[in-house]
């Protein structure tokens, strides 16, 4: 049976097409930077916001208007899955992402709820076989259920603990079974309501443990995926503890577990922790823990996770530079952790939300790379910092200098040469590479 | 000669006084939890805000009256200098702050600088054999002056960091010199405005260069204060690096440098960074690097660093309750790093609003000692983790179990008794607290 | 049947009483400024966050535990009406405000969604005849369902408008039946996602149309209550068009309504529209538009409605002294629209949090009323404009000078005497006065 | 002399053109519909931050480096007008906007003020002479100097208003003299910092008198301009009164001044009030009141009015697209009330910066034509709101109906044809108009 009967097959038809079924920038095949458009930018689609998610919101009620609607538990699960591989194949995408109750629901006890799992996870696999589809990551959703009101890897109750290591244990059986590049830690209820009864010292230490058992486990069912912390810093909790990137990595580095993971990062998370997307792939870039991206985009005068598709050019751009200069996402991908808007709520607006980010990033690939072949931040920065490549610079950056030294060098001086940051002509400058693609 | 004749020695007369020239909770010889509230509070005046500013802002000229207004150069230094020791002795505060340029100022070169600087802190040292008041801490000011736009630790050029390394080097003289307890490190230009012409991992790097030099060379001179980093977000710079005490807490270990640190928080910095004022110091208590305090409050509604004087009598408990919780701030202390508002532009008002601030921390300490005498959070705490104190709880904390003992325990639970968070029943009663001192 | 048999009816024991489940501050029968706290303070209880709610938020179940869990349709209507007026009762409030939504399900029509309705309201009003507690307003819920998803007196579609319409009607009727002091009007879906696919100025004159149409109907059936817009800046929509005090004003005085309607003023939606509680209620009284407000309190760290219960003394204090100098609020009441937190499931935290939301009003009470009694601010603001009681001053107030002769004022004065603000001994003082109460 | 002897006139070579003094969107003589680019964007440079500022901010001395610095007093204030009329010629701009203070320096009385006004004013009429470019708007600076710090025409003395009502009446006639085609008024200083000592009523009616005054003395001296009101929400002070367009259309309203005042709007405003740019410029649009633009761009992550050069497109297209649905500005224009970064501050970087935002405009420009000739918005909205065009709809539009008939057609409806808002779709295809320019 078929859910998109009234959509073909997206395919390129270049800048001029009015097609809205037809990628504009986004083409699969092409060749930028020595790679193709699909291996460079790995695109994945959210289960969870196409095929679960009814467009419902703190005011209101769902809304989404799905082929799925008529079913209930398993028999709903199964039409999820089947109208998931058609949207793939119609979409072209490489990847796909799922918490575990987003393909399948929940049953009274956690025994009832693999059982679930495990028939879905089949089905699942089953289709993976025709289709080119592959898991990018899966997760346990740790957050929605009532139990986990006080966390679950930092819960307040040493059973809830122990259901949440339950999940994430079949998660990651789950991972291995369907072949997923990555495993994704997200702690929408990992922190605190209020500090005024929050141990947060036993709630930390108690989550590193979490993460050094689920190492330990993955390794034991030979699992290699790569580990993956999601840093948000509030909403649904109040303040959670991977506030952002900076912050996940001090708690990584406090519990030697920098190693075993890299970071997820999400546009919209970022702005909530008032950075720029591109600021939190830089900070994760430069420590080498530039695992995956959430690519969407928030609101900036919005205060909570609109998780709007990306549309942003600018966004992408900056995002494309740093995931270029990274050397691409490697096992990572860009996932569209998005959702259509209420008011979007037909079956043809998956496909046009889909579409407008695909471009949207092809956009950001074509202008980054295009920026990088002519070398123009690379220019920039070089000539900002050149002092430092000779003399007494060369030897502040490597370590060979002393206070005593440069004050010697500093005492007399009068006049230094500082350069213009000249942000106006920069910015300028990214215009026309924007407007020239 | 007196600058502030018109006021006396502003001395405890309990709450009932309507002398707007009294402490009505400040009672420095009171003991409280078995200390002086002198002793605990460890109050300290900033120079720059009290004797330096002047009350202008973006867009406005200065406002303040001050006696020393007619005076020019050294001269106006050196009544700072006298009216600041009058200020202390009539506040009654046995600490205080400064930046090199607050006391003395700047010349055409860092060896004239420091000519007016030796001037000016050998009358300073001699003032302070007469006074009680201490030096809580010091440190250079590399943001005022422009040569600092790109940064000074971060600096784009090798002059300027050479420059900034003999301003710190003089600074950690300067505090030897007058006994300073502790170091500070505020990074005002140390960030970015654009990441498009920032080399982040050059600067950083540079940064930690720069801070292993200021041990060694405090080491070598024999100068034991505690070295403090002082983390902001944002303002002036876009985005600065010490963006809260997690980031900060990273860079330092990632660079080596976490043993040699502890964190300075501000009021303001942490709202700024979208965190409370207790977040930030409970993040640093739980890490052990609580070092000292720069006590003010923001605007929430507001997006810039107001540096108010402390007056909200719940961010004061609570962040009393941390400071009790890590048994004191040790070598540190409470500054009011707070500038009257613009339009408090008269002498008098410093009087004022260092009364405001000095009574509100005194009533948090009197709430936050009480709340803990009374085991108030400590009995909420301890109820809602009580299923970690043993059984499989127990070895979730010590590390002793595994995903697959805990999914044995979890697989067939089906009620687990949450207990509610009573986070309003909390607060009714923290009212109660409040109101009952 | 007694759905709260563990708590009994909740009585004034005093400040120092320990009882949970006691005002402390809260005297109904006590005189302060000349009536009784129950006559000024008119606490109602908000039956959708009390009764409905369930506790759920955008990422996470419901996990709120009532009594009337286990039932659904009419029947858990007619528990939940049981249920609410013997909390009423228990609490001692003297009103309650409700959506029609929230205390009758939907049905498949409107006509059918009314004779639940009825059915309902019947019952209600039999148990208001035994029961102190009136209705101090009703309203529409135009916002839940997925038919307002565009609006509804902005609806984009003509059918949608024709039943929000038919709802109101029948909102007025049950608010005249029930004898309601006032009918609500929250804009919760008149706004817009995107200015791009919105006629605004044709959204905007529908609304007013509507408006006067329901204006026109009350007149009709004989409905006297006070209609109140209630503002809101965002959410659930991107921008709403009743976006605080001040805009709501310039559109009643557009379409000529301002003589119908006073405002519903809720804290949390004042802040964030970026101001201060006060400020709104400010605006309102000097208009002569403060109707009623929404008593609870938002996270001024987090962007969205938080919905708390009110603790915060200084912005219930700021909030009395507003209300006290309006002359009080009418026919209007302080309706505690607030929910528990979602960690706050049991039933005993339905009292725990109307006990701190009305004891921390009644602080605030009393504290405002002795400020009023002393002429605090009074004094202060008296001093400070003096210059405009006499003079030129007296001109300016009185409209009778020009540009010419007040620069002839002006051309030679030097120094003009400005006087200090004294924000900090200001809010030194109002710490003093909220603590010897 | 010359100032900018490095540079010459900035001319249009097209989007390829690497020349960094080049127009590459920016074509003057160019007709986009229906009139040339000059004719419809109608540029200004904003006197202050151009020639005036130099680039402190509240941590900061100032950086710019102008071949000016070295002069003082009435000196530099001829130098400025030198500067000034040579960069008009360069740059190609129609407009400049000043306020008193910013061509020239203050004396020790209004008096003495307004002579060196006069002596500057005698000189840029001259160099208007033989220059195309013409005064878009003046002002009076009434919130730099100390006297203003507890507001102008809202002050708390006599004195302080009656100077202020000088210095506008100065600036009308300097206005006349000049022939400018506006008259801006910013409250920068009209305002609160603290509720507790304002009256705000009084401030709001003394202000209200100003203005008729204002007015009254513009039509006496018979100064034609287009009175402004610019609206900024907070900075300097904590909450100003014409916080955006809503609020201050109903002081005007309140007031009966809505007749004699438009508005001049400033993206950077906007955004701080929480709306974006094209939302105020709606807001003034469909009131008619749409007077000019301050084309500046802020930061969405950061407090305060950062003042940037407009170089984002979406913000300029929509903006655009505004303005020509408005059938233009009028008398308005664009008015740069941009400064360059701190860091930017060489001579040069003065050009790059309005290259950058006159280009970003002329993008805008030319995208929102074309959007508007293929009436893109225009038919999505017909679309959207076809329904009340006619039947019941066409009613509810013309005020026609009641209550009782739209609920009578309401009753029984079951299924209502809601049409999905598209939102993603929309903006997809306004990437593709955006890069297919």
């Amino acid at each position: 049976m078929a859910y998109f009967d009234q959509i073909s097959k997206v395919k390129y038809e270049g800048r001029q097409s009015d097609n809205p079924y037809a990628f504009k920038f986004y083409n699969p095949e092409e060749k930028i930077g020595g790679k193709t458009m699909e291996e460079t930018l790995r695109y994945g689609v959210a289960y969870w916001h196409t095929f679960t998610g009814d467009g419902g919101d703190p005011f209101g009620a769902g809304t989404a208007k799905r082929p799925w609607d008529h079913l209930k538990g398993m028999d709903l699960a199964k039409a999820r899955v089947e109208a998931a591989f058609e949207f793939f194949e119609k979409m072209d995408v490489p990847f796909f992402c799922f918490h575990d109750v987003d393909i399948s629901p929940e049953g009274d006890t956690l025994r009832e709820t693999n059982k679930n799992l495990d028939n879905i996870v089949a089905m699942v696999k089953d289709y993976m076989k025709d289709s080119k589809t592959k898991l990018l990551w899966n997760t346990a959703n740790n957050f929605t259920n009532p139990r986990w009101t006080h966390g679950a890897g930092t819960a307040t109750n040493a059973d809830v603990y122990a259901y949440a290591a339950g999940k994430i244990k079949k998660g990651l059986e789950v991972g291995k079974e369907l072949g997923s590049e990555n495993y994704v830690f997200w702690g929408g209820r990992e922190g605190y309501e209020s500090l005024l009864n929050t141990n947060m010292k036993l709630e930390q230490q108690n989550l590193a443990n979490l993460y050094h058992m689920a190492k330990d486990y993955a390794n034991e069912i030979g699992f290699d995926a790569q580990f993956l912390i999601e840093p948000k810093p509030k909403e649904p909790t109040t303040h959670q503890y991977d506030f952002d990137v900076a912050t996940a990595m001090a708690f990584l580095r406090e519990y030697d577990l920098q190693d075993h993971f890299k970071f997820n990062i999400e546009a919209n998370h970022a702005t909530l922790a008032g950075h720029t997307f591109e600021h939190e792939l830089r900070v994760a870039r430069e420590a080498g823990m530039l695992g995956s991206v959430d690519a969407n985009q928030g609101d900036l005068l919005l205060g909570w996770d609109t998780d709007e598709f990306p549309t942003d050019l600018y966004a992408t751009t900056l995002a494309m530079y740093e995931i270029l200069k990274n050397g691409g996402l490697g096992r990572g991908g860009l996932n569209f952790d998005a959702k259509v808007r209420r008011g979007s709520f037909d079956t043809e607006d998956l496909f046009h939300a889909h579409i407008a980010g695909m471009d949207a990033f092809a956009v950001g690939l074509r202008v980054a790379q295009k920026m990088i072949d002519d070398n123009f931040f690379e220019n920039i920065v070089k000539d900002r910092y050149q002092t430092f490549e000779t003399g007494i610079g060369k030897d502040i950056v490597d370590g060979k200098t002393s206070l005593a030294a440069l004050e010697a060098h500093a005492l007399d001086i009068k006049d230094i040469d500082l350069k213009s940051g000249q942000v106006e002509k920069i910015k300028a400058k990214m215009n026309q590479y924007l407007l020239n693609i």
